[in-house]
Order: C-alpha cells, then structure tokens, then sequence
C-alpha cells in the first residue's frame, strides 16, 4: 500500500503529460543505470512503469522500440531479462545529464553578436538563438571577425520581442506547468511523509523526466536571458533541490526490494 | 607684399575646394562678427575675399545671396556699406560655432539600439545614424521602451560594415585632404614665420571654414565610433591648435588695418 502523499506526488507529476513510455525509460536508465555494467531487471522495470499508470503492454512496445534504436539491450538471466544501455545510448545520457543534473543555469555570461545586414550569417550556431537573420544571442563566442559583439548583461533589461525569440510558447508552457507542479507536490514532501525505496526512485524518475523535457529543448544561456514568464530557473532550482534530497538508491537495494514485494504480494 | 608663408598657407588650404563664396562668407561672419552689433566693413571684406582669390563680382553675388535668404543685412555708412548677421544669421551662427570651435569629441558615449526588425522604427534621431531599419547608433538614448541598447564602448572594436555607415566617403575623403593640407602648411608655421593680423584672419576663416565643411556634415559620435580612414580627430585637433595659436583679432583692429593698407597702396 502506498501513501496518500506518495499517490499525490505521483499523480500530479505526471498529470500535465503523456508521457511517451519510451522516452521515460530513458529517464529511468540515465537515473539509475548510466554507470557502465549496470543492469535493471525486467521485474524493477515494470514495478516502476507501473507506478507511472503505464501498462505492461505499452512498456513492452516502449522496450521494443528502444531496442530496435540501439539504445538498450537485454539479457537472458534464467527465468528473467536484465536490460542495459549500449555504449551509444550510455554516450548520449552521459552527454545530457551535465545539463538536467546541474543546479547553475546553463552559461555564465551571453553575448549579442550582430553580423552585416547586407550579408548572410557565416556562422552556425549550436547553443545560441537566432533572433533575426543577422542577430545571434549565444554564450559561446563565435570565432569570426567583422561582426558586433556586445555583452548582455544581468542588470541590462532585454525588450520583449528579444526574450521572446529565446524560447517558444510551448515550452514557457512547460516550464510553466512543471513549476505548478512542483509547488503543489510540497506539502506533501515535509518532514511527515516518508517514502519507501522504490517509491523515492519513482519520484525521482518522474522528476528527472519532467525537467529533462525542459531543459534539453531550452537554450544553453543564462537565466536572465529568458523572458520574464519562463519559470525555468524555478524548476531548476526546486527539481534539483529534491532531487538532493531524495538521493538515488543503489540498483543491488532497488532489486531486493522489488523481489520483497514480489514475494510479499 | 606677403611673404611665401602665408601664400603656400592660403594656397594649400585653398587648393582641395572651390569654396561657395556665399558658404565662405558664412565662415567669415561666423569667426569676426557673431556678437550682436558686430559690422564688418565692405573693405575688409573684399580684402579677406581677394586674398582668397576670390573675385570682386563673385563676392557681391554672395552678398547679394545672403541678403536674399536673410543671412545679412548691410548700412550705408558715408561712401561705404557695413555688412552684418541679421537676427537669424546670428542664431544660426551661434548653434554651430559650439561644434566648429570644440577641442572635445562630438560625444563622450555612443549606444547601440536596436528595435523590434518585425516593426519599423518609431524614433526618429537627428544625431545619431542609421546602421539599418531598425539599428541606430546614437549618443542620444531615446526615451522610448522595448528596445535593446548596449553601450559602445571605446576598448570595443565595430566592424567595418558598421563604422563604414557613420560617414559616407566624400566626407571620410574630405577629412583626408583637410588633414594633408594641414600636415602641408605645418613647416610654414614654424616660429620663423611671423603673419600680419589681416593674415592671421584670412588663415582662421580658411581653417574655419575648411573644418566646418567637415564637422557640421559629420554625426555627434564619439571618435571612436568613426571609421579608421576618418581624419576629423587629427583635423579638429589641428585646426582647433591653429585656432588658439592665432588668437582673433577685434573688428576695429582689421578695419584700421585695413584702412592703413589701402592708403599704402
């Protein structure tokens, strides 16, 4: 039996989504499994999903697909299977979580380079966002000459159509609905409410999932870069905060327990 | 007689423009007889003009100019005319001579600003200059919201396309041959060389008048906002040296100069 406060948490991080079973996966592998000869069985993969609300069903097409990009692979370990990420799909979480672990936002300092009018942009630009044609706000520095470079500062207010260019509606939305979410599970995280092994690890991975949409999908630039209705940095903050709080378990734990409540059940 | 000096000094000012007489006047009422009440004598005038090399008939289709367009006015004095500004040649005068005269920049600082490139401008600016339709560079902030501003400082390097928009070419070329002309007549001002007081006149309307050409077509920009090619800061460097090493001389003390020569010859 679970908590009322854990069902709560649960169901009002998940709320706001569907999530797509195959990308929360990968949540749960970088979360729990990124260390290379880490296993999950399949037992403590379905015992998390469905806390999630996911049916064996989906999870099982989710495991398929996942198989079939080359993110994981399976084992056969007697009556059951273990499942792992391959050396890629290690290589692309380690590559991520950098950005979805960290508790500073993502650059220091941004720079608004403007090249000639008259001419196409000579450069492409991976973390930076194009605000026009010719007008680049980036944190990393373009190595080229001829173009107007001029620092933005935190205490330079930005106009609204600039900040607007740094991200989309629909992922100020998110970052929007995460927050909410994030304020609404807090009373029931005090000191009160405890929470067993798997169901931390559960929250945990819901919590990695919800702000990993985010923050891959948002600039690499400072937080006073963004316009003034992204709640990013809350949930930055807040995400992170609990995540410290609530630490990963080991996976050899999350197993006992899972094979205890198999057995108890 | 004149000696060589000041002959290479007139030609060489002299040598690089066709100076609109009626442009030249302006210069000469402008440097000798701002203050109210100030009149200049039809002889010292033709003696400024012919040491200019300028005809008799020209200088009295200026005058003829200048009156028309309410520039000057004259009197009869006995068999003589004094020339003088006129309520409005005065004020107009006298908002330029602070720009003509100044051994300062035209600005201390410079902003870049830069407006919504979805919307036209909705400022318009007399000092600064238009980099595109929607990029000013201005030393004077507009008062207006949701624009981007970042300070253009001295130790920032623009780019060429940038700078090359602050003025045009003519007026970059101009600058060089007034900077060549004033490098020319340095040896000839050397101690050596002493000038009579009606020539230090003629040689402070030259300066004068070359320099205003410049100065005034120029925007109140900081020199380092120029492009490298710009002359203006050595011109106005120069010329403003020349201006206080030849200090002017009082109206009564030309006219009386004036006056012994004619008699002389």
């Amino acid at each position: 039996m679970h908590s009322t406060a854990f069902q709560t948490v649960v169901e009002r991080l998940t709320r706001d989504q569907t999530p797509r079973v195959w990308s929360l996966l990968i949540s749960v592998f970088g979360d729990l499994a990124q260390d290379q000869g880490a296993r999950i069985s399949g037992s403590l993969l379905r015992h998390i999903t469905e806390q999630i609300g996911i049916k064996p069903e989906a999870m099982r097409v989710a495991i398929h697909r996942l198989r079939k990009d080359g993110w994981i692979d399976s084992e056969r370990h007697g009556r059951t299977s273990v499942y792992f990420l391959t050396k890629w799909g290690r290589a692309q979480s380690a590559s991520a979580s950098p950005r979805i672990y960290t508790t500073e936002q993502a650059a220091e300092q941004a720079w608004f380079v403007m090249s000639n009018p008259g001419q196409p942009a000579q450069t492409t630009d991976t973390t930076g966002v194009w605000i026009s044609s010719n007008v680049l706000v980036t944190s990393d520095l373009p190595d080229i000459s001829q173009v107007f470079v001029a620092p933005l500062k935190a205490e330079t207010a930005l106009p609204h159509w600039m900040t607007g260019k740094i991200c989309d509606l629909s992922l100020i939305r998110m970052s929007g609905d995460f927050a909410s979410a994030l304020r609404d599970i807090s009373p029931y995280l005090d000191a009160s409410s405890t929470f067993s092994t798997l169901e931390i690890t559960v929250m945990r991975v819901l919590l990695v999932h919800s702000w990993r949409r985010i923050v891959l999908k948002a600039p690499v630039l400072p937080d006073h870069i963004f316009p003034e209705s992204w709640q990013g940095t809350y949930c930055r903050n807040t995400a992170t905060a609990l995540l410290a709080r609530y630490p990963k378990r080991s996976l050899p734990e999350l197993e006992a327990a899972v094979t205890t409540k198999d057995l108890n059940i």
